[in-house]
């Protein structure tokens, strides 16, 4: 899903992943990661596609919003599940949306 | 591919997508546009994922690159015809990169 315009400034954290071969319980803990992430305060919209690499771009309303997320005791685990098992390389990065526009048939 | 860590600040393209059925000169024009990105003035690098949606985020030094890259000829012209024939819906969003970290097995 395609998240439309949303009223700037606010922010988005673009999540960049390489998995390993191990992906045991992978699918099922990111897709929880996605339900939980929606019950969060300052939640916006998530868009993800995966072949080679996996990006998963998540929007907030503010950095502190951000911070509160990343400190979620539940997305705590599973992230330290995620550098223990799944991902080989990851890069995440926290970013002010300014301005934005959309096109639809 | 992923990009690992650029010195902040700078600004990522954010480009999620969906295609039409006629996917017809899509892919050659896609892998065509990524050659000619990464010869713009203030290009720093690209990744790309595609399944339901398609995410490509493109990394620059400047806003001014961006518009740069978003007014060259060959670049406008591939974006019209994305538009007629190969986008049912795109959002593109323009935000500066505040701050990142990454991990590496």
């Amino acid at each position: 899903m395609i998240i439309d315009k949303l009223t700037t400034p606010y922010y988005a954290v673009i999540f960049s992943t390489i998995v390993s071969e191990d992906l045991d319980g992978y699918l099922e803990t990111a897709e929880r990661m996605e339900e939980l992430a929606k019950e969060q305060k300052g939640y916006l919209g998530i868009e993800s596609a995966r072949n080679k690499i996996g990006i998963t771009v998540s929007y907030w309303q503010t950095l502190d919003d951000i911070v509160l997320w990343k400190n979620n005791i539940e997305h705590t685990e599973a992230r330290n599940l995620g550098r223990e098992k799944w991902y080989k390389k990851y890069q995440l990065r926290i970013c002010k949306v300014e301005s934005e526009y959309g096109f639809e048939k």
